[in-house]
């Protein structure tokens, strides 16, 4: 039920999603069941493959995230939620009230053991047509240097199991390029990242590198991050209203990406962007299934642990 | 001799120079006076528009700015300095070592009465055609709330006597729309901001703001700043490199803005981009030019005299 499209544009989401693993991919839907019976006969969607779990509750969009998530126990966020705590899901997507979805991710489910603020990550398109990740992009307004160093290690391991990327190269986002420029957040995370044995290193990076191939994973308090990747937005807004249509900055079209993953949580969770459409829909639930198929949270706990 | 194309590109920007003003502009040319006898030649410049000063030394993009300011005393930057701090020429601009004409601005010069920290800005076209102003670009890494308070102050006096902007509408650069949102510098800013009688404040802004005509003038601290600054100058070269040649996107060089000036010292300064062509030098002296026939240095002081 979260979105400015809900439910329709995440049943149709739910149409054009076509598994890619050998293993059924089983839905549940959390939703009003009297909202969600026409609109999934009228797009024919094969009964077998979901399961309508009946929250009749909707959280608003511009609902206070902690107070609505606890009075309204029968929406569809704080369902779901419960359903992955409680092991009936492995993973939970939305595109409703983004700071519930927060809530939810800290409160109902565990962060991970050893991490000490979970993070919210972008996809920025390259100019050559390949994918870098952003984080963290607003969950952590104000960060120490072990915010950031641990954001790198996160962001690597998603880069490496979820973009396909063997080795990312890791960029702390910078002003000046050697080391010792930037601010006093910066310039003390510095030897941290360089010192982080599971990552690999490469130094600062400016505000010109970030849309080049220089780094594959770009780390950054979420002040600056939530800035770019809206202004990064934006640019894809001003693209389509004055018909441009380059396919570059096609690229910058959130629902290619579809949801940005929760990372340093026990479980995967995928929060959309409010208005998202069928395609971003579509997206997220290939992103989860990608996510449960890599184990991706096994992984990053894996790094998490001292050994 | 400041900037990569050096001298020649400063002559081919001296040529297109054509004054505005009824009152004659007289040019100081700091420089190597055997280097640019046949430039000045070649290209046809009035002889009684200019004057040559002699500086046979360079200070190199790369240089460590305090030690090279100092030691190189007959450099270009160095004499430009002294030329304006003891009167001698109205405005000075250079397109050399960054932060040589930073150090100088801040030590040869006088910050102004008031003023905490001055600041340089950037001119970020909006997506209607029009233009704004962000600030701090990247003097600042590190601010105080009472900086970017002071940052809206002499950004709003820029935009009205610079940029013709009436009565500027000043957003500080944040995440989220409602007051009380944001990092822990952008939440004590806004109190300031709001209580500031000599500015038009309309509250938070976001990243996918910056480009709309929502604010005149954009506040945020050096980091995001500079950030922010570099990324909007890479759309640019992309922009060229994919021939897009949206007009949009060719507002974003920054050559049609000439350079930024620093806010809040004694005297005009203007610093170019390092990769400046005649267009920019062109530019710069334009902006001078108004600089000094708008009295700005006048009214940024007067905005800042307890009355």
């Amino acid at each position: 039920m979260g979105g400015d499209f809900a439910p329709l544009e995440a049943v149709k989401g739910l149409k054009h999603f076509k598994p890619q693993t050998s293993q059924p991919v089983h839905l549940f839907l959390f939703g009003d069941e009297q909202a969600l019976a026409p609109l999934l006969g009228e797009h024919a969607i094969d009964a077998s493959s979901y399961t309508v779990v009946h929250a009749p509750q909707v959280i608003g969009m511009h609902e206070h995230p902690t107070k609505a998530l606890k009075e309204k126990q029968q929406s569809s966020i704080a369902v779901g939620f419960q359903y992955l705590a409680t092991n009936r899901i492995d993973a939970f997507i939305s595109a409703g009230n983004t700071g519930a979805m927060m809530v939810g991710s800290l409160f109902t489910l565990k962060v991970m053991e050893g991490v000490l603020r979970p993070t919210i990550s972008t996809i920025i398109p390259k100019e050559d047509g390949t994918t870098g990740l952003l984080l963290d992009v607003g969950l952590n307004a104000d960060c120490k240097p072990e915010n950031l160093n641990q954001f790198a290690t996160l962001g690597t391991v998603y880069a490496k199991h979820i973009l396909g990327k063997e080795n990312p190269k890791v960029g702390l986002l910078n002003i000046g390029e050697e080391e010792g420029k930037g601010n006093i957040l910066a310039q003390a995370a510095f030897p941290l990242l360089k010192q982080n044995p599971r990552i690999e290193f490469i130094g600062n990076i400016e505000g010109r590198d970030i849309l080049l191939t220089k780094a594959d994973v770009m780390v950054c308090e979420g002040f600056t991050g939530n800035i770019l990747l809206k202004f990064a937005e934006s640019l894809f807004e001003i693209n389509q209203s004055k018909q441009i249509n380059h396919p570059f900055f096609e690229s910058f079209n959130f629902e290619i990406y579809g949801g940005t993953p929760v990372l340093g949580i026990s479980k995967p969770v995928i929060i959309g962007h409010g208005i998202s459409h069928a395609t971003a829909f579509k997206n997220m639930i290939s992103l989860a299934v990608k996510m449960i198929d890599s184990d991706l949270i096994g992984k990053l706990q894996a790094s998490f642990t001292v050994n």
